[in-house]
């Protein structure tokens, strides 16, 4: 095992999280707050210790698979443990477990919030809270590879580590260039938004904050009502965005280098604006009566379907007060989840339409048992092993999703609580139904309940594997003994 | 397709129903009942049918899996289809569609009611509705296999396609003698439950019913309140018999043909064994309150774990009032489901056991890419086909799963009203909680609900595809267009 690569990137992490933390200092500075002092503070530790892990420079950039999981593990973990002590160190939120989740929740763009008056933040608090939205949506790991050089054939594994979806396409051959593609798409989308939204008569502060959330899927608001107090075009601004940002990210690079057909042909893409489509419709419908115009309840309904299946978690009215049909497709829509490759959690689009194509071709087989089609995805026959660790995925989704619904409910909350808590979590949502409906927050959970959300936080936003090999005792057996660093 | 052969396959399911519906006819004649007539009537129409449709022998006896499927839906269709009649007929379920409901819920051993008061029935309706249980809980195509001489090699076929169960396993060479050796056990077991509750003190009517409900792990009581108003000893009789129908037939076969070490290192019964004690334990720790004393506590846990992970559905005290913990453990329990090769319903343990294998190899793959230990099951190694179709029937499991949760939300009840419903009929469990928990029932369904649910407890009992197929148009081109039947 390569530790000192390890410990290399850790350190890295750690220097972009300490430059990133002058940001809400800056904020609390505009604002004359006296939280800028934990900020300095805060950003000047990480940074030491990202100066002090990255004093030494790794002999071998050899990395593989595992070193990219453990590294890309211990990354979040580091990150949040770091990212929630201003939280915590200001007082704003009393207990560190609470800022710890709150944290997690940012950066895996979850939106969880165990608070219950947000309005009583610090601005430059509330801005860290976003800007984690910002900066977990494309990923910490993806942005190092972007800016930092770092040598050797293994950066892939970091990347497949981290990001989301059943496979990882590399954009052009060299990693580095793909991560830069990836960034600037992302960053020039956050820039429209923010636009947009200052053009449309929001205050600065507001277009800022609610587009880090948009961009990264987060969902974390800085008003008490979430979305709604905002004006109808703010509020169609932000579904379109949210929608935008569910896309494959492989549509925006066909359509930056003019391969718009290309683009316009992805499947997946296809899928996803047909299912939001169908949701919209059906919820408009059963929700009509509840609106004085058509009007009101598409624009509602647009919201909630862009809020839930980009995973992103803003609410613009309590859904769970809508009739039981709108509820479900809401439900099911938490865990189809965007596309691949987008900011957006859940199972994925992609994986959906291969599972549907995996039931079909088993159905013929039964009819045709000679027949050897293959499954096609993107006009391309979708490799074995593509499909094996699909499945693999979707059955270590299913597990992990039962064992955290049957050890929250040992908290003793009702089943609809359990059930929606473990999905708004695990999919990297925000708010479910019931006690942890839109207008409630995580707070009255147990603390041993908080840390198996933030596990489900951490294991869905990098998509399982990552997440779970921590608790195989062989990783640690070979962290502990095995050199083979150079050193 | 060979239809001549499916069409002679039909004609004996009918003619073997005739036979079974001369038992509730015999009954009515004991109890003096009116209804005797309607239950000779439908004999005599099953038989004829059956008459007719075997009158002319096959040419051919090939038979592929896609006539093994298409024959074992359409068996349990027309079995359904005639079963019904004499509820409705005799004016005992005044709509023929409830008396659908209830009918191919008794053959799949689903124990799902419509009837609010079941005591209103006749004894001969009551002994029908319960017999439908033992014919379904072994099958009633294996019944043909272990009574008629079917020659031919497809016998396997109809065999695969009506067995609960990841894999057939051929007990011995012969399908003829591994049906009879099954129906043996299941007979000499149903039995014995019988004799040791006569000896308990319970009426002869009653043991009957409730070993048949036992032994086809159905779940259809004869009284108001099920299970509970029986004494603590029969309760505890009626809990053993359920656990035992739910380990797998091979253990039976191979204690039966001293194999007896080899029956007890059977990883599934182990596994089995264990889900059920922990979940009593747990469980009765969590009630424990609720109860004057422990043994209370723990005979209404060990009974209702024993239903509900056997899918039986018999209750002895409303579930749906205790603690959330319990409810989410029996919902889990729901899922697991019992033995492949019982006569229980759910995933099946096997399917579990060897998930959890396939999670952990892959978790290892991650830290040693290039090991290729492969998944063993009961000290064999898993065949790569066993895990393809595994895999595929957990997908197509949770897909057709929340298709029906999402389309039951349509009639607009609550969200565990729905959830449970699906869980229960899909399952073939029965109860499930809210709206359908066990002192409720299904009756206030819309039509079109019903027929989903109709759908779903078929397709659970049949594991999927042989329903499924029907939903393909090829079967469909294939079925009325080629003919290789030799007629």
């Amino acid at each position: 095992m390569n530790q000192s690569m390890i410990r290399y990137v850790l350190g890295s992490v750690l220097k972009i999280e300490a430059l990133f933390l002058m940001l809400p200092w800056l904020v609390a500075m505009i604002y004359h707050e006296d939280v800028a002092v934990y900020y300095v503070a805060v950003a000047a530790l990480c940074g030491l210790f990202g100066l002090l892990m990255t004093y030494k420079k790794p002999k071998s950039y050899v990395f593989y698979l595992k070193e990219g999981c453990l590294t890309t593990a211990f990354s979040w973990i580091i990150l949040s443990l770091f990212g929630a002590i201003p939280f915590f160190a200001t007082g704003e939120i009393p207990s560190y477990v609470d800022a710890l989740f709150e944290t997690i929740s940012g950066f895996t763009t979850t939106g969880a919030s165990i608070l219950a008056d947000v309005e009583a933040l610090s601005h430059a608090s509330l801005f860290w809270r976003s800007f984690t939205h910002w900066l977990g949506g494309m990923g910490v790991l993806v942005f190092l590879l972007a800016v930092i050089p770092l040598s050797g054939g293994g950066s892939i594994n970091l990347m497949r580590a981290e990001s989301p979806g059943p496979s990882v396409g590399k954009l052009v051959p060299k990693i580095k260039t793909t991560a830069r593609i990836l960034y600037m798409i992302y960053f020039c989308m956050t820039v429209a938004e923010i636009i947009i939204l200052l053009v449309s008569g929001m205050p600065v502060f507001d277009a800022l904050t609610l587009s880090f959330g948009t961009a990264g899927t987060g969902g974390f608001g800085i008003r008490g009502d979430s979305i709604a107090s905002y004006s109808a075009l703010q509020q169609w601004v932000i579904t379109i965005f949210m929608i935008l940002f569910g896309v494959n990210f492989n549509f925006y690079y066909y359509l930056l280098f003019k391969q718009i057909k290309k683009g316009f042909m992805m499947e997946e893409v296809r899928c996803y604006f047909l299912i939001i489509l169908s949701a919209i419709t059906l919820i408009t419908l059963d929700i009509r009566h509840m609106y004085p115009s058509v009007s009101v309840a598409l624009r509602d309904a647009s919201f909630q379907v862009g809020s839930i299946i980009t995973t992103t978690g803003y609410a613009t009215t309590d859904f769970d007060l809508w009739p039981n049909l709108s509820r479900t497709i809401l439900v099911l829509l938490m865990f189809i989840g965007a596309c691949a490759g987008s900011t957006g959690g859940g199972l994925k689009v992609s994986r959906g339409i291969i599972a549907v194509r995996t039931v079909k071709k088993e159905m013929l087989s039964y009819i045709h048992p000679k027949s050897v089609k293959k499954i096609k995805y993107e006009d391309k026959p979708v490799e074995h092993e593509v499909l094996r660790s699909l499945n693999v995925y979707s059955i270590t989704y299913l597990f992990v999703f039962w064992l955290s619904v049957l050890l929250i409910s040992l908290d003793g909350h009702d089943l609809v609580t359990n059930f929606t808590a473990v999905t708004a979590t695990f999919n990297n949502i925000g708010p479910g139904l019931s006690m942890v409906g839109p207008v409630n927050n995580f707070a009255f959970f147990s603390i041993p309940a908080k840390f198996l959300l933030m596990f489900d936080m951490l294991a869905g936003r990098l998509e399982l594997f990552p997440i779970l090999i921590l608790f195989h005792p062989h990783i640690w057996r070979e962290f502990f003994t095995k050199r083979d660093d150079g050193d």
